[in-house]
Order: C-alpha cells, then sequence, then structure tokens
C-alpha cells in the first residue's frame, strides 16, 4: 500500500516531506490547466519561475527567438509579458515549439518550491486519468500540493486532489495519509454531483468571472480533455 | 448579514484581515482546550507567547511569584516550565490566582498573530455555546483561525471551526464567506456523527495519543464543558 498525502498550501512545504516522494502540483485556476494546454499544444517546454523579475533575466538569457513570456499578477497579465494564464491563449499556433517562461501568483511557485522532490508532475481536472495512470506505475509514495489562493485554502484545488485520490483507490491500494487527504476525499465526494457549480461560486471562480474569465472555468473542468502528464525535468516541464 | 470566514493555518495572516474583523483562535489539541479550562479554573490572566525564551524572559521580568510557565514542543512539557499542555495539569489548585505564561507549538503563535484585530477570543468545542452567544452579541464580521499543526491543515480545528460556524447560523443570519468557511461546515456537517472516533484518528489525535495524552482528546471533545469565553486584552487572556 503506498500513502497519499495532500497538502492545501504550499506555506509550509518542507524539503524532507518530498524528498522521498512523487509530487503533484494542482492549480486549478489556472497554472495546472494552461499549462497541461501548452504542453499538449506541443510547446518546447514549460520554465516556471516564482517572480516576474526572473521571468525577464531567464528571457534575457535565453534570447527572445521562440520563447514567450506567459502569466498573471492579481489575474492579469503581467506587463511586458506575451501571454496572460489563460488556457484558451495556449493555443497549437501561439505556443508551438516555444520555450514558454510561465509566473502565474500561485501555481508557479508552488511547481518551483518541489524542485527537490525526486519527480513533480502537474495535475489537474484536465489530464486526470492520464495522471493516474502515470501515477500508480511508479512506486513511491505522493504528495498532492494544492497550490491554493495567496496563501490560502482554495476549494476549486481541494477538490481535483480529493478526485485525483478517488480514482487513484479505485484503481490501486492507496492509504489516505494524512488529515488533508482526508478532507479532500471527502469534500470531492460532497461537491462532485454539482462540481462546476462549486468552482463557478469559489472565492478564486467569482474573481476570475468577475475579470472576465468565466470561460477558462469551464476550460479547467473539462475532466480528460487532454491526455498529457507535465513533468519537471531539470527545472523544465516537459511531457512524461 | 455578517460575514464569516475561517482559515485553516496561521501562515498567511495578514494584518489588514483582521483589522476590523472579531478573531476566534482555535486549537482544539490543545491549547484552546487549556486555556479555557485555566480560565474557568479562575487564573489570573494567561499570557500567550510564541517562543520559550519569550517566556523565560517575561517570567524573569514578572517575577516568579504566582507565575508558571506553560506549555510544549513536539506535544511535550518544555524543560524548566511548570506545567505542559494538558488541560488535566490546569485545575484550580494549581493554576488559581496564579499568572501563566503559555508557549505551545501551534496555539499560541496564532493568538499573538493576532493582536491586531479589535477583539481576539479563544474558542473549541468545551466553549461553543457560550463563545457563540457572546459572538452574536456583537457586530463585527468573523474570522475564525484554525491553529493547525506545524503549518499544515489539521482536521479537528476544521470540525470545530465548522461546527461553531453550524451553531452561530442556527442564531443568527452569517455569511460562509471564503471556501475555507464552506469547506469547514460540510466537514463538520459530515463528521459530526462519528466526531471523537475522527478526533481520535487525525494525524494530531494519532500522535497525542502515542504520547499518552488520549484522555485529553476527551477532555477537548467536551463539548460546552466550560463556559468561559478568554478575551486578549493588552496581550492577556481574560474571561470576556
Amino acid at each position: 500500500m503506498r500513502n497519499l498525502e495532500v497538502t492545501f498550501v504550499p506555506g509550509s512545504l518542507s524539503e524532507s516531506r518530498i524528498k522521498d516522494k512523487t509530487t503533484v502540483v494542482v492549480d486549478v485556476l489556472r497554472a495546472s490547466t494552461s499549462i497541461c494546454t501548452a504542453i499538449h499544444n506541443l510547446c518546447r517546454q514549460v520554465i516556471p519561475v516564482a517572480e516576474p523579475e526572473r521571468a525577464f533575466e531567464l528571457r534575457e538569457k535565453l534570447g527572445s527567438d521562440n520563447v514567450l513570456l506567459c502569466g498573471e499578477r492579481a489575474g492579469k497579465k503581467i506587463e511586458g509579458f506575451d501571454l496572460g494564464n489563460s488556457p484558451s491563449e495556449y493555443g497549437r499556433k501561439t505556443v508551438g515549439e516555444k520555450t514558454l517562461i510561465f509566473c502565474s501568483t500561485n501555481g508557479s511557485g508552488a511547481i518551483v518550491k518541489c524542485r527537490t522532490s525526486p519527480e513533480t508532475l502537474i495535475g489537474g481536472f484536465i489530464n486526470a486519468t492520464a495522471l493516474v495512470r502515470y501515477v500508480n506505475t511508479g512506486d513511491r509514495d505522493l504528495l498532492i500540493l494544492c497550490s491554493g489562493r495567496e496563501g490560502n485554502f482554495s476549494l476549486e484545488d481541494s477538490l481535483a486532489a480529493g478526485m485525483l485520490a478517488a480514482m487513484l483507490q479505485e484503481q490501486s491500494d492507496w492509504n489516505l495519509a494524512n488529515d488533508a487527504a482526508k478532507a479532500a476525499r471527502l469534500l470531492y465526494n460532497n461537491y462532485s454531483p454539482r462540481l462546476e457549480e462549486a468552482v463557478r461560486e469559489c472565492d478564486h471562480g467569482r474573481y476570475l468571472g468577475s475579470l472576465g474569465f468565466g470561460e477558462d472555468i469551464g476550460l479547467a473542468l473539462a475532466v480528460d480533455s487532454i491526455g498529457v502528464v507535465p513533468v519537471l525535468q531539470e527545472g523544465k516541464l516537459v511531457p512524461a
């Protein structure tokens, strides 16, 4: 039996907690969804960075040929960036064969925190089955790291973690090994019959709706619309 | 209608978030329970401090007459302290008329973080009705701050927050104003028929059981066994 832990906020994550585990970073609204979409649409790689300054520095180093700066602050495209953080922007014509330097408020910082994990994956509703299948071929314990929202619990990430836990347990023998894993599973059980309503009405869903990004919520909730599993290799996200 | 927010971990709490709100700090296992017990048992005051060093400094300043150092690290009494953090230690003969300098791993740090709130209260299962009655006589919005466990979500604190939310809503018009408030309410609804089992089996419950503090869980879960509401006044907890 393998152990599955969930963390609702990245803040307290320690290196010792992830050093032997596969880590799945979940940021349903919207980093997970945008990164999976970009990799599905054949970008060359996605390089997550925690701060915009680091993104500009890195582009300086890599040059701007076939490099896009992508991400948001307060939900909106960062000034000087090429793309924001709406998965609808990450079509094949835009991102195909490009290197994406990606900086979002919650998700990219969470991914960067996982660099000492032996395996870091990106998951959400949109790649749930592919992710679960991939994880179940491995043998490490698992930590699902919810990116949360500015350090706080976010319902949508906990629901995705709960869904992944439910699917993992359907296919293999997993122990829900901490309080947050049990809570995520229970929250998903309760909300699953009205998942879209719950996510549209959650804190981040309402905020994105107010910015005019309501359609992104539908894209984030399109379960299994994408079959790729992004994995972090030497600081770069590529298909597993 | 008043707004009720919940925070599952103290880490990200900002001063701006609490500056206009009444704050209830919840640390079921065991700071809330021990502090309420001490105040019920007529201690003079409880002074929360975040670090043991600060506790020793403060005793140096106050003198040791009628002053007790109380608290724990890793669940165990701190070396050089008079009491640990088991509510069973806080009887009237021990704490009556004494000043308690209190330092625990999660709860006391969370209380200290709330010093800029206009009103900080201590709540748990043991004083739920008294707390809810007191809060419902006020008019500020409310934030229930779960102390969590070493920066992580703890099920027992979320369940107490959910119970308080349910009781507040029974008596008055409260809006569950963030994701964590909705989640806490839902977790409590689900776990309430088997609350004791859930808390004994949660991360912190199992740890305390392994240290021989299983009886403390029963004390923490004795709903309404105590009728006091501790309030922070100039850095000191006294009856409201």
